[in-house]
C-alpha cells in the first residue's frame, strides 16, 4: 500500500452529538429502545430535546469518530460526509479538520440543519441514540471524491449509510472506485437494528465486496440470526479477509484467513459513557492494520482506544492517543 | 426571606463555551495570557478557533453556571442574559431551563451571534478563556425583569458585566430594584484583569452596594493592590455582610461580621479542567446561605460543588449535585 498517501478514508453521516445524563425511566417514558440508534424526525427531535437534561455538544458520527481517532493516533485520514453550513456544521468541520484529517465535502447551503444525535447516557454508562439525519440525507454519489478514495489504502464505510437512500448509492460508488484502484474496503455493521433493516443486503455485501468487517456481538448475531456468538463466528468465518468482532468488557475476537485471536479488553478505571466505543476500536484496529501490525496487535490497539473513549463523555478522544499508544 | 419564591436570580453574559485541550506553547504562540479571561473580536475568534484543537461545546457564562449549579442542588433559581436566536443560543436556553431554572430573557432576533468563549485547557488543568461577547452586548436595562428580581432573596451579578456598556446599566438597575424590594445583592469579581479594568468602580460598589462578595485570591489582591492575601483580607473585612474568598487547592476563607472561617478544599481524585470552579463554589455557597446554613457550612458546600466541576471538562455539573450533597 506504499503508493497511498492516506491510510483510511471514511464515509459516514456527519453528526453533532448532544449528550445528557438520563435514567432508565426517561427511556421507557419516551418509548426509546435502550442501547440502540433510532432515527427520529425534526418534530420528535424537538420534543426529546425539550425534555432532555442539560447537555454537552461534541462532534460525532460513527465513521467520523473513527477517522478522528486514526488522525489522533498519527494516521493519515480523510472523511466524506454532509453537513449544512450552519453553526453546528462549522463545529463539525472544525473538529475533524483540526485532528489533521482531510475533510473537503461541500456543506449544503440550504435545506435542513446539520444532523444531530440526541444521546441519553444512563448510570450504567450505556448510550442510547436518537438521530435526526438533517443534512445527511443530501449526501449522494456526487459527493464521492474519486481522487480522495484512490489515495487511501482503505475506504471505511458505516452501515448507518444504508438509511439515507442517496447515501447508499454513494456507498456503492465508493466501493467500486476503491476496488477499481486496488484498495481495500472496510465496513462496520453499526447497530443491531440497522442490521435488521438491511440484513440481506449486508450479507451480500459481506460475501461479495467487503475486505474488512467490524461488528459487535449483537450485530453479528443479528446478521446471521444465530443462537449465540459462536454460531455467528462460524457463519462469518468464510467471508472477508479480516473480521473484528467486539464484545464490550469481554474484549474482541479477530479472524483473518487461518488466524483467530481472542484479545482481552483493556482495563478502564471507570466507564462513564460508552458512546463511540466501537468507532474508536475501529480507529485503533485500522491504524494498526495500515501500519503493518499483526492482527492480534491491531485488536489490542483497538481496545486501548476504546478504553480511552469510554472513560469520558463524548465519542471523540480527549487524550493524546498517539502518546497513549507509545506511553 | 420567606416571601421569596426564588432563592437566587443571576445576571450575566450568556455564553456557550468551546473547550479544547491545549499546551502552553499554543498560548504563548498566540499571545494569550494564561489563566485569564480576554475579550476578543469576531476576527480574532475566527483565527483562534481555526487553530484550536477539536473541542466540546458546553453552555457556560459565569453567573449562568452558578444558577445551573443552584438549580442542580435543588435551589430555586432564575437567570437574565442575552443570546441570539441561533443554534448555540437555543442550546444555551435548553441547558439552563432543563436544570429547572427560570430563564425568560428574549433572544435577539438579529445582530451578532450568541457569545462564545474559546477555552484552552492546558495539561495542568488550568483554563484560559477568550470571549467573543456577540449578542451579550445587546443586554441592557430593558432586559431587567423587575418582577423576577423582586421574587429572589439574592440577586447575583458577575463582574464581567462591566465589560459590555449597556450591561453595566442593567447591572445598576438590578441593584436598585433588589435593594428597593429589601433583597440582598451578591457580586463576583470574575477575573483579576477585569478587576484591573474597573478597580475604582468595583471598590465603590463593594463599599456602598454589595451585601455578599465572591473573589478568588488574585482578584482580591488586584482589587486592593495589596502585597499578599492577608493584606487584602484586612482591607475587605469592613465591607459587605459576607465575603467568600476562594484559594484553589488551599480552600476558602469566609468573613461575615465577626466570624472568620478557614475551610479546606474538598478532595478531588484528578483535576481535569478548572473551568467554572469559582462559579460552582458560588452556587454551593449561595445554596447554603439561602437554606439558612452557617457560613462555614456554606463554604464547605461551595467546595464540594467546585470539586465536582473540576473533575471533568466544562463548567456545568455532570453529577447530581443534590445527591452529592446528601450522599
Amino acid at each position: 500500500m506504499s503508493d497511498c498517501d492516506l491510510d483510511v478514508v471514511g464515509i459516514g453521516n456527519a453528526i453533532v452529538d448532544v449528550l445528557a445524563a438520563s435514567d432508565d425511566e426517561f427511556l421507557t417514558g419516551h418509548g426509546i429502545a435502550k442501547g440502540a440508534m433510532t432515527l427520529i424526525d425534526a418534530v420528535r427531535a424537538e420534543t426529546l430535546y425539550g425534555s432532555m437534561g442539560p447537555g454537552i455538544e461534541c462532534s460525532g458520527g460513527s465513521a467520523a469518530n473513527t477517522i478522528a481517532g486514526i488522525a489522533g493516533l498519527g494516521g493519515r485520514a480523510g472523511f466524506i460526509g454532509k453537513v449544512k453550513d450552519d453553526q453546528l456544521g462549522r463545529v463539525f468541520i472544525h473538529d475533524l479538520r483540526s485532528t489533521g484529517a482531510v475533510f473537503d465535502s461541500t456543506p449544503a447551503a440550504d435545506g435542513t440543519s446539520t444532523a444531530r444525535c440526541l444521546i441519553m447516557v444512563t448510570p450504567d454508562a450505556q448510550r442510547t441514540m436518537n438521530t435526526y439525519l438533517g443534512a445527511c440525507v443530501e449526501l449522494g454519489p456526487g459527493d464521492i471524491d474519486a481522487g480522495l478514495i484512490g489515495r487511501a489504502a482503505i475506504t471505511y464505510l458505516e452501515g448507518y449509510l444504508w438509511d439515507p437512500p442517496e447515501a447508499k448509492k454513494a456507498f456503492r460508488k465508493a466501493i467500486d472506485i476503491a476496488h477499481g484502484a486496488g484498495r481495500k474496503v472496510a465496513l462496520t455493521l453499526s447497530d443491531a437494528f440497522c442490521v435488521d433493516r438491511f440484513r440481506d443486503e449486508f450479507r451480500r455485501l459481506i460475501e461479495d465486496e467487503i475486505d474488512i468487517l467490524f461488528a459487535n456481538e449483537q450485530e453479528i448475531i443479528s446478521l446471521y440470526r444465530s443462537a449465540d456468538f459462536d454460531g455467528a463466528v462460524q457463519q462469518v468465518r468464510p467471508h472477508c479477509n479480516v473480521v473484528a468482532l467486539t464484545r464490550s468488557e469481554k474484549g474482541c475476537v479477530i479472524l483473518g484467513n487461518d488466524e483467530i485471536h481472542i484479545i482481552d479488553a483493556a482495563p478502564v478505571d471507570k466507564v462513564v459513557d460508552t458512546t463511540g466505543a466501537g468507532d474508536l476500536f475501529a480507529a485503533g484496529f485500522l491504524y494498526g492494520l495500515t501500519n503493518n501490525r499483526g492482527l492480534a496487535e491491531c485488536g489490542r490497539i483497538g481496545g486501548l482506544c476504546a478504553a480511552e473513549i469510554i472513560s469520558h463523555y463524548g465519542a471523540r478522544p480527549e487524550a493524546d492517543l498517539s502518546a497513549l499508544l507509545n506511553g
